[in-house]
Order: structure tokens, then C-alpha cells, then sequence
């Protein structure tokens, strides 16, 4: 049988427990080692439970573990560029939560480490994962469309998160378009030249009190001449919502929301009613959180690129730094070039 | 300017009045008379309102008047059959409401006076003029598909009829389903050879207690061994319900419901509600209804073939009488061979 | 009977001609004259057949007709405010198609003898009448998805105009975009207090070298917090490209293409292909383009309100400048305002 | 941790290793051991490599091993009866492909022996298991469209299996049009009446020659007085079709095809190409495939109602033989009524 892939896990929260549940019933991955700062005893047992063999507070035993061939990063976001140098360091493999960082430097910091370890790194941008926007990338890459003109994206959460959140969270561009800049980039095969940003707060007002956008715009000019026009919203009562759209030279691929299941009821009141779209993101991307690992798994195995480095990390991190500079500003801001 | 067909109409009732409105606004058409037995001086003033120059009780007045080119027969079908005698006897070309009659002798009376008059003959099946039908029927003449193998119609009311109108509308088959046989022999181009008949009346089981059926179904096969499987139902809660689909050797084409518009909304409760179905087939057929006074106009002034001939009015109710045979004997029943 | 509204047509061009077989299907209007620059004795023939009693070359032959109750304004942008005031001296109801002209002085020039001669002006906004866009708009008048949060309108044609259409036409903003200027502030019953807008061209960068964009994008705050986020496109390839949709506190409407039927061919490449989008905007607002003339016969006869008044042609005209200002300066600009 | 249910499985070709690959990755399952008759020693190593720790020629080495606690009988269909009446003599919980047999008899022999060794038989009707299907069902079974009037499904595979298959099988309705029989009975909650059944083979007329079907139709009576109208094809072009619909007395469900994703391709030809519909049932029905036996596993471990039970086995068989009648005789024939 094939060798396993020996993981050490950081971090064992929501988005933690997720990824393990996942890891547990791929035959690609073992799990050897699990670490969170907030462990209890109690919360150990259950873990153990769970699957994950041994569990600790301290991140340094899932570095200096011998028996763990990569680790997976999902603690947070201030603790990522730490954790993936020392894991780089130890000669382990990264599956890192994105983003990365909110620090521009320390990103640069953590991308040499790993350069300089020879290790692969994977930022969790789980959207190109995904069967649907997967498949329009595809078509696009595959010049289905032609030279595209316009790509358009919209991410829409059901409810947003706590008002403590919104100020904490780095704002609206680093904490959630931060995927669609990534999307952005890895469809149009580009990079971002400038930005235009802006939003508003209809929904939640209180959200714009603290700083941020419910609604928030951004339309990104690239060095292929594409312009990229997305939104993400933090309430849209329907569920989530996830589409994409590109209009090229030669015709235009729409990616249209998912729902439940194909079933239309028809009742008295005229019409249909469709399915329920998923409702929080990690239904929605259910499958694509799983096939992110799978494609993980075969970069570590084969020794092979990473399907989604650095330079995405770094790159969609300096998307967002722009757009949040134009939401002040009312201008178009460049992007800042760093060559890594 | 093109000189206009002059008509005479027959039956000022709900169909005859909707016909007139079709009429009035096309430029191909001018109307000369009307005639309705029912006819009050009231409903005369009204009339003559609306747009016919003159009302008369008596249908000769209408036959008999040099300026009528045309009739449009939409008075009670026991008078179909004799109205177009006279009429082709005056020389007049005919348009008349489905079913011919119920009565075959009466049927082929009507075709040989058609024929030996050398007048235009057309029978109201308007679905072949539905925009989308119509397209799916061209797909199926142009080989899109291939050989058909089975052919799909449903076909559904959203409310049924007063049960005295069920006990005296001569059965499902003629007064409903006739539609569906017209439809299948013009989409598969083939005659059809027998027939098995059943249905049910869960929704209304007053319906079974007059003889019929609220849902009714045939499968017919045809001369080209292709099978049409159709459903008629009285009861869609939801509005009219029509939809086509065959499948054949190369692929399949399929024909959805129309709605309203093409507005989806979305709300709390999750999933998307589309825009109502048409309710009354008046509003389901409105274009179609247009558009076959269009074919006749056109066949009239060009003297060219009936986009609906005599033969279509009697092939439908020789299908009509196997499927009532068959949905009593339980058996496959043959259809009646005539040749005209 | 009732008086039918006796009508003028200025400019008998494409669109005035497109107008005037409208006009001549709907039982509320009469055409009394047309004028026409450029008309030739053969041309005048072929429009008297068309069903125009009098045509003339000189547009004073209209204003001055005693017969003519209200004027149809088609002909070429400049000659728009001119006409305008002649025709309210005249003292006869106006439809004029859009806009009303580029300057806006010369609109409020127009809009000021409007209103001294008390006479109705309807700006030709047809998209306000398509039953798409109108279902759409309802129900966000009546509350059904809340509060607006973003409003997004894209509308593509299939293929550029000439480049020398492109060089004189003012620009993609007043020229194109302006349509959907005047959906948002409609659907938003609100007005524009600033913009941001760019483009690009990349299917068709002559457009660029003639300092206009293949395809332009604006994002417009309105007074009441929401953001309509737009787009035009002169090339989509596959056909008119109309969409709308708005999330609101509540929820989301979508109003989703035109197909020309409901049919889809499924075949050996697996999936289903659906009927055509409408190709030219005459093909796709076709209806909207009647149901518009409609509307301005009743307001003509009931003397009601206009239902696209003086003012949504202001108004649109003063955003696209706006925006036509920041697709230069690449910031934010402030729409002037301008009472009337 | 939960005890694992240690399985054996019979039958190790197409669906058996369908089955143990979804099984591998299952934390509900073990797998024990594997029997084939047509096993060679460098299968056995493949087999090995794949999960299964023993692999035998010899059934009995299943039976009677006793580490394992269920049974999955993959094996051909005329091994089934036999399988089930040994395996519940050694007292193990059965898992079996469909049909249990083509022989009422030997059905009812496997039946009685599941009820005196009280041991859990589950029949390989995946199609319940489908999110779609499944939700259809749900739908009705709450009520959300009243009484059912009519049941329509669809279900088409993409190519015919070989001439030799068709002449083996056993014929189209126990072959193919049993997961179909045993859909209505799940959806309606009633049992058959009677059946009347005919078919045609215009695609595939060698076919025909074989004394089979190419496309199949049945028109069942239920209990309850609704009608199943029920179609199987063996051949369409563009992929499986698997498509259900019900009319109640209070609306409509219909559950549509799947696609490979949402994404829809616009290009010059006008209209959109949908994504593909799955090819083979295996991936048409591949999540179904798994929960199935994740019922499975938790109606063994819960000692609970086997979800699709002997009953079903039966009933399914019963009404493919009253339809082989039926397409034979040409009339409509009661399906035969047998305690159990």
C-alpha cells in the first residue's frame, strides 16, 4: 500500500476540525499530531475520539515531531507566518489557511523560509477547488471564451459575523475578497495592475459604524487589459451565493449558484419554488475543502508545484492592501509590484 | 395598399370575440359581419363598438354576403360541420375551431365539400403555431434528433371545466386530448396506427363519477414505429402546464413551461421563486392564437395549402375515438383507417 | 369610437420606421405626417404604402399641422431639444427617444418649454416597459427584497457600431450606458450622487485608439446608500446580453436573459444547448418598444403624468457626464445637481 | 471508538469493486473478505493492494467466517436467492444487489429465510438514495403536493449493453425497469394493481429482433388511484437521463437532470451549452451508491427496519412480470398479489 502522508495539525477550531474530519477518511493522509493553544482536558479526549492520536499545546511538538512529513496550518491568522517558517525550518510540507498574513513583510519572510527549505506551501484559496468555478477557469484557461474583457464575481455570506469580527478581522478586502482576488488572478492567468474599491452597508449599517463595508466593490484592472468587477456581500438572507461570470472575444462562461438538490415545487401560489442554496461557506465549499487536500496530497507525494504558492498568498494579499487604500481614497490605487 | 381578406364570423362567444380582437388588429384581416344566435340588441351595440360593422342572428346573412372572402367558424361544434358546407358551398375559405365535429360521417361531409368547393379549409389547432412548440417541432423536421423513438406531450388545465360541461363535451379525448393527437401527427409526420387509453381522477373524483377522466393518457404508435406518450390533466394547481419532449436516435429536445417573465426571487426561506405559468390557455396560447389567423391570412391570400387541413381534423378525432375505446376495453385499440 | 391620438413622426430612419409599424398595429394612434431630411420621391412612395398619408422633408410641415396632436421625435440626437420646444410651442404632446440631447443646457431649454406649454414629454427609455426588467422593478417597489443594497445592470450588444459611430456617438456613457442610468435611478427610485467609472477593450482595442471602451463599467452611490454596479459591452457573441438583479435586505431578484424559445437540444456532446439569445436591441425590446407607445397614448389621453418625464432625461444625461469625468481622472465624481 | 461492521463481500467485478471502494473509504465498514469464482492469483494481489486482507474462489469461506457480520452480495443475479438463504443461516445481515431473482419462488425461499434468522436484508434500489429522487420523495411523502394524481419517471442509459446482455437479461422490465416499479411504490407508499406496458425500438432495432424493448413504457395503477407512467431507453445520445415528476392535488415536484457542474458556455452560435450529463448509471449514481450502504451500516448497527426491505425485492419482480405480460398481450394485466 501506498505511504501515507504524516500530518501534524495547528490549530483545532472550527476550520480545524473541519479539515481533520476530511483528512480522516482520505487514504492519502495519517494523521500523527494535533496542537491548539486553547486544549483542554476534556476537549483532548474528544480529539482522541475524534482520530487525531495525540494532541498538544505546544505547536514545537508538531514542528520537532520526526514522524510528521507536513503540517496544516488553520490556527490563526497572526500565527500563520511563524508557523509556516518553523515548519519550513523542520523540512515539513505547508498546507497554510489563508491568508497568509495581514503584514506584507512577514508574507515575504514566510516565502523565503519556504524557498529556502525547498517545501511545498499551499494557501487554502479552496475556490479554484471548486467542481463549478473550476470548471469555467477551465474553459477559460482552455480559450473557450477568447481574450477575456471581464470577469465578474460575486460572494455572498447569508449573515454576517459578530460586530467583535468586523473589527478585528482586518477588514472586508484581506478577510473575504481576499478569495475573489485570488480567483481573479488565477483564472485571468494576470497580474493586478490597480484597483478601484468602494461599498456600502444598506443591510447593516452598523457594520459601516465600525469601519467596513456589508457590501464591498472592487473593480481591478490587470495587465492583460481584463477588468475583474467583484463583490462580496456579508448578508444575503437567501444563503450563500456564488457565482462567476467572464465575457471574452470570443463568448462568455457563467458559473450559476448551486442549490441543494434539482427538485421544483410547484404550488397554487403560481410558479416554482427551487431548492435551498447551502447556507454557511463550509457547505457550500464542502467538496471543495476535500479536493484542496486531495491536490495537497499529490504535490507532496509527486514532489510536484504547489496549486496554489506564494506568490497567491502574497499577491492577494497585495490586491487587498490596495483596495482598502481606494476605499479611503475614492481613487484608483496601484497595486505594489514585489518581484519574490 | 395589399387588399384585405374580408371576413365573416360565426359564434360571438368567448373564443369568437377573442378571435375578433386578434383580428381587428391585424392588417391582413377586415371584418364584414359577425353572426351569433345569441345576439341581444345590447350585445349588438357592443359589438359594433368594438370594431364589427354588423351583427346578425341568422349565419345565412353571413354565407350569403358577396363581401365575406372568409368565415371564421367559432360557434358550437354541432354546427362546425354544417357551417363549413355552407360556407364552402358560398365559396368561402374557413377557419374553423377544433373539433370539426365528433361525428366522422359529419367530418368527411365537410372535407368533400371543402375539396369540391377548391376553398381553403383550417382547423383551430393552434398549438402548432406556439413559438416554442413550433421550434421543437422544427428541430425534430430537421433531423436534429435523428428517429424519434418516443415522443412526450403534457398537457394540463389548472382547473377543470363544470361537471355539465364534462358530461356533454363528448370525453377527455375529443374535447382535450384532441390537441395532443394533432400535435403528435404534425411533430412525428407519421399517422397513427392504434392506441392504449387509461386514466384517473384522484384530484377530483366527481370527475370519474361523470365517465372521465381527470388525468388522462394514451400511448399511440405510429406508422413509423415511433411511440407518443401524452398526459392531459384538468387540475394543475399551479397554472397551465405544456410541455413537449422527444427522443430520438441523435439526442433529445425538450420544451419547458413558459412563465410570466424571467424574474427569479430570492428570500429567507432559501431557493429562488420563479415568475407564474400562464394561467387560461387564452393566456398560455395568446401569441399562437395571433399567429394561426396569420397562417390563414397568408394561406388565403396566396391560395397556397391549409396549415392545418381537413385531413388533420379528421385524423385527430379517428385517434380521439380508439383512445375512448381502449380506456374502456383496457386493450390496445387500432385506429380507424379513412382515406380521403 | 374613441379619438384616436393623430401623430407626427420626425425622422424616419431606422428606429422612426421601427416606431411607425408599431404605431400602425395599435388602435389608439393615427399617423397624419412624417418628415424626413433626407427623403427622396421614391422613398416617399414606399412610406405612403407603408401607410404614412404625407411626407415632407421640412419638420415645420408637422409642427405646424393643425391634425397633429402629438409628435414622435426619432431623428438625429442634435436636431432632439430643437424639436422638443418647437413641438411644445406647437403645443403637442412629445415622445422623443433618448436623449434628449447632450448638452444640458439645451435639455433644460427643452424641459422649461415643456412645461410653459403644459404639454407631456416621454424620453423613449424603453427598457423601463420590457416585462423582464418591469417585473423586476415592481417587485422592488413593493418591497419584496427590502431595503437595496446593490443593484446590478449589465447590457451587451452583439457587435460594435461603426468606429465612425464610435468617434461621434459622445461617448459609451451618454451613448450606451445611459439606458441603464435611467433603470437604476427607476428601480432605485433615488438619485446619483456620485460615480466611478472605467473600462476597457479588449476584444476590440480600435475602440480605445477612438477614446471609447468596448466595455464600460460604472458604480454610481445613491442618495439612499445603495450602489448600482453597471456594466455595457458593445460585443457579447452570442447575442444581446440584458440582466438585472438587486439584494436587499430581504433578498435578491434576478432577471435573467431572453432566450427566443423555451426549447433545449440535447445531443452526443453531451448537455443541452439552448434556443439563441436575441441578436439586435430591436429584436429584444421589441415588446417594450410597443408597450412604451402605449403607455404615452394613454398618458396623451387621460392627460396624466408622463411616465419617463423631462427630468429621467436630465437626470441620466448629468450621471453620464459624471461618469464619463471619472473614466478620465480615475476617481470618484460627484453628478451635478441641478433642479428643474 | 464504534465498533466497525465487518463485512464479507460476494462478488468482486464492476459493482463489487464499485461497492468496496466506497466501502474503504466508509469509518462504518471493514472489510473481512472477498469471494469470487473467477478469481486468478494476480487479481487476488491487486485485490490485496486495493484493501481486501482475503480474497477465495470459494462463498463458503464467507458464510462461514465468523468475523464477519454482514454480507454484500455482488455477485450475478441467479446466485442471489441462494447467497441471501445462506447468509442468513449464518446468521449475518445482508446487503444485495438487485433483482433478488427473476424467480418469485426462489424470492419468496430468500424472504423467509431473512425472517426466521432475523437478520437485515437491504436490496441494492439505489435510486432512493439519490439527493434528488430523494427529495421528490420527501416532498410528497410531507403533503407538499396533496393526493397523487400521476407519477412520471424517466430513466434512460446512454448506450445499449451488448446483444448478448439484452438476450440474458431477463428482459427490459426486470432488467431495468425495476428500480423504476420500485420508485413508484417508495413515492406513492401503494402498492400496484395492474400494468400496461409496450415499447418500441426505433434507435436500436436489432433490439426488437431480440425480443426486447430499445425503449420501454409502462402505465401502472396503484392502490391509491394514482397512476405511475414509467419510461426506460436504452439508448440516449447525450448521456443519463433520470428525471421524476408528481402531480397532486395540490401542485407539482419535479426533479430535473443532473449536470456535471452549473457552468453554462455563450458563443457565437447564439444561446448557451449546459455543462454534460453524467454518462454511466456509476456516475449518475455515484453519491446514491454510498448512502445506500451508509443506511446500511445504520440500520445494522442500530438494529433497526432495513431501509429497502425483501418486500420491495418482491413487489419490484411482481410488476415486471405482470408488464412483460402485459407487452405481450397488449392489455392491461393485474400484477399478481402474494402475502408475505
Amino acid at each position: 500500500m501506498r505511504k501515507k502522508v504524516r500530518l501534524g495539525i495547528l490549530g483545532l477550531g472550527r476550520i480545524g476540525i473541519m479539515h481533520v474530519q476530511n483528512i480522516l477518511a482520505m487514504p492519502e493522509f495519517e494523521i500523527v499530531i494535533g496542537s491548539d493553544p486553547f486544549l483542554t482536558e476534556e476537549r483532548e479526549k474528544e480529539l482522541v475520539e475524534l482520530g487525531i492520536p495525540t494532541c498538544t499545546r505546544d505547536p514545537e511538538d508538531v514542528f520537532s515531531n520526526p514522524d510528521v512529513d507536513a503540517v496544516v496550518i488553520c490556527s490563526t491568522t497572526d500565527t500563520h507566518s511563524d508557523f509556516i517558517i518553523r515548519a519550513a525550518k523542520a523540512g515539513k510540507d505547508i498546507f497554510c489557511e489563508k491568508p497568509i498574513d495581514h503584514d506584507v513583510d512577514r508574507i515575504l519572510a514566510a516565502i523565503r523560509a519556504v524557498k529556502e527549505a525547498n517545501v511545498i506551501l499551499q494557501v487554502g484559496f479552496m475556490h479554484r477547488f471548486d467542481r463549478h468555478h473550476g470548471a469555467l477557469a477551465k474553459m477559460v484557461h482552455e480559450g473557450k471564451i477568447g481574450d477575456v474583457e471581464v470577469l465578474k464575481i460575486t460572494s455572498r455570506d447569508p449573515e454576517p459575523p459578530s460586530m467583535d469580527y468586523i473589527r478585528t478581522c482586518g477588514g472586508v478586502y484581506v478577510d473575504f475578497m481576499i478569495h475573489d482576488f485570488d480567483m481573479a488572478r488565477f483564472i485571468l492567468q494576470s497580474e493586478a495592475v490597480g484597483v478601484y474599491a468602494t461599498g456600502t452597508s444598506v443591510c447593516d449599517p452598523e457594520i459601516t459604524e465600525n469601519g467596513d463595508f456589508g457590501s464591498a466593490h472592487a473593480i481591478i484592472k490587470f495587465e492583460n487589459n481584463a477588468l475583474a468587477v467583484l463583490e462580496v456581500a456579508r448578508r444575503a438572507t437567501f444563503g450563500n451565493d456564488q457565482r462567476i461570470e467572464a465575457l471574452g472575444s470570443k463568448g462568455m462562461v457563467i458559473d450559476q449558484n448551486v442549490e441543494d438538490n434539482n427538485v421544483r415545487l410547484y404550488g397554487a401560489e403560481g410558479g416554482y419554488h427551487s431548492a435551498k442554496n447551502p447556507w454557511h461557506f463550509q457547505q457550500r465549499y464542502k467538496e471543495a475543502y476535500l479536493v484542496e487536500l486531495q491536490a495537497f496530497a499529490k504535490a507532496v507525494i509527486e514532489r510536484g508545484e504547489s496549486p496554489v504558492d506564494g506568490k497567491a498568498g502574497l499577491q492577494s494579499v497585495l490586491i487587498a492592501e490596495a483596495a482598502a487604500r481606494s476605499a479611503k481614497s475614492g481613487k484608483y490605487e496601484l497595486v505594489e509590484k514585489i518581484e519574490i
